[in-house]
């Protein structure tokens, strides 16, 4: 297989965007990222879209056709292919992108994903989220995503002691990054207090435990790692790239503390690339709830089970710390367009590869880690990148 | 790339399936694929799942992880990928899973494809269909499928002289062919007068030229040809999959009687083949509408511009013609479960070749293609096969 580098990155802003369609979205990131990469319509060899309910948000399937057709692309036929693995969508794309240039079946591919989550047609958008859970087993007997992901937090609370104010400590982290990057859809700092005080949502989940509803839409550009630096300095080198799944339902799981895709995805992620989990110096992960990252931060191996609450406590994972967590501001602050959240996670860990990420910017960061979860782990996507 | 060849297929009854959810389709076709193709969930290294709306049907994303859960693969934590191109969902997933094992990341892949389109949870099928044209540009205006392809019909009648009565050939000729499939939604002969007295649902075509809602599933396994004996006697070899992509509205064409995206996936597939149409012994096309065969036969070089409909009216296409088109019934007769429709195509394909098709058999059947559109063909996907 050919080593594949990202050349171009672009990302729209993040946000209730009430005056974008999903069209326009896709257009605020994809134009930035050709521009970055310094390559036209007519270098590009094929385009993977992440997108997870267009059907069910928009009225709209046949995205890839759709994205290629307003990009201008669709009259160079190119092929354009969306994928849908729930809120990991975006970061199925970015796999089966990688796939197209490392086994030479394409040169230069644009990895998408996009949600436009506002001015949804008929029935809430919590209820077309609920359908990457099990709808047979879960959605019809009353379960929406805070609910599931409320039992994995129980659970953890009971068997490891975590705390809601360790919980907390997770949005207070990603709300003071959140606030440091320009698109992310809060600007605002928020407290423990304020955290476990704010309305309960699923016990105990808080508002301010969840991401909210975004739109937003993230592109980063591949080419073969060879031929990177012909369109730019900082060529960002994608070391590994891994997918899992599981069960869907989350009654079927040996144990609702531990996602085992995660576990798969990253276990191959980090034998594909060859190094060591304490060799990452910044990960974005998937924090669609407080407790998400905190079952990020030990399934991936940064710390041991049991022990992600009291990493969140003692700062571990705050930008200066051991390992900076979601610089971002995560799907907490920085928003949650599903489809374009995987996208998005790449975006920023190539930004602070390239040292382009300002105020947040972690010093010296040389290897950086994506983790981008469906459902309640159904799904799990891990990607190493390096400068 | 290495050669890839199809080890395995198994398909479901096609129809008006009350009893048998999602999941029951996809067992019906995927057990006996696995069976044919001697494997076990152990011997399987990817799954890709073609499925046009499963938001929009039964309310259920996230269909790549179901599909993987309901197979038991899940706890083996194998990447399941749903890919979504509306009509056109089966034939790419079957394009991304023969890319997966060409470009050597897996060996054993399953490509399979699902619809369940009765039962919609509110609104309606035509409606959830309609979300496979430009939402914003044609179905707000009240466009639906039927009248967008009339509109490629009645240019076609104006422009070359093509009549009603062709068109209703192309529904006998398909419908005689799926009396003799087993797994076929109907079971019956139609006659040219039937056609054209049947029901007008957008002129000019009538009810009888237009494919039906329909549950129905199939799957394909795929290995690399240099093992496939291993598992069958009789694998199938892929001599090309293309890929095309066209603006999703109809209005953005250069012409509307011509499916740029089948010209462009077809070129690419037969110069990946390194064959011509002539060599073609027989093709499953895209019928969604009786006029979609006739521009596919124009459009995949079968007959010159112009001259499908006459080739529908001198039986060139029908079992022992020049080249027998649809031998399963189509979308017409078969049935049209949007995102298994092109597996279908594949399995009809691969069962003619190993010259186990029954009654409609082709005689001497050696090279098959299908041909799988999505929407007005905003996407095109070619697959080129020989025994």
């Amino acid at each position: 297989m050919r080593s594949v580098s990202i050349i171009g990155i672009g990302c729209s802003k993040f946000g209730e965007q009430w005056d974008d369609s999903l069209r326009d979205l896709v257009m605020d990131a994809g134009v930035p990222a050709m521009e970055d990469a310094n390559v036209s319509g007519e270098d590009i060899d094929a385009l993977y879209v992440g997108n997870m309910s267009g059907g069910r948000f928009i009225e709209q399937e046949h995205i890839g056709a759709l994205i290629a057709d307003c990009a201008g692309l669709a009259r160079l036929h190119i092929p354009s292919t969306r994928v849908e693995a729930a809120c990991a969508s975006g970061g199925l794309a970015l796999r089966q992108a990688v796939m197209a240039v490392a086994s030479g079946y394409s040169d230069i591919v644009i990895a998408a994903g996009v949600e436009k989550m506002t001015d949804v047609s008929g029935g809430s958008a919590a209820d077309a989220l609920a359908s990457a859970a099990d709808r047979e087993w879960e959605c019809f007997l009353g379960a929406t995503f805070p609910a599931l992901y409320a039992m994995t937090a129980r659970l953890h609370m009971h068997r490891y002691g975590t705390t809601q104010e360790q919980l907390a400590q997770v949005a207070v982290k990603n709300h003071h990054n959140g606030n440091m990057n320009p698109l992310s859809q809060y600007h605002m700092e928020v407290t423990v207090d304020k955290v476990i005080n704010s309305p309960m949502v699923a016990d105990p989940l808080h508002v301010l435990d969840c991401s909210p509803i975004t739109d937003g839409a993230a592109a980063v550009i591949l080419a073969p790692s060879d031929t990177a630096k012909r369109y730019t300095d900082t060529p960002v080198k994608i070391l590994a790239s891994a997918q899992a799944s599981d069960t869907l339902a989350l009654h079927d799981r040996r144990d609702i503390t531990t996602l085992d895709a995660t576990v798969y995805a990253a276990r191959s992620a980090f034998r594909q690339a060859g190094i060591e989990t304490k060799e990452i110096d910044l990960a974005e992960v998937h924090d669609a709830f407080t407790i998400g990252e905190i079952l990020a931060l030990e399934d991936l191996g940064f710390m041991e089970k049991g022990e992600g609450g009291k990493a969140a406590e003692e700062g571990l994972t705050q930008i200066g710390g051991q390992t900076p967590i979601n610089s971002s501001g995560g799907l907490k602050a920085c928003g949650h367009p599903v489809g374009a959240t995987g996208i998005k996670q790449a975006y920023e860990v190539v930004l602070q590869l390239r040292g382009e990420a300002g105020k947040r910017q972690v010093e010296g960061a040389e290897i950086g880690l994506t983790h981008n979860v469906g459902g309640v782990g159904g799904t799990a996507l891990v990607h190493i990148m390096s400068r």
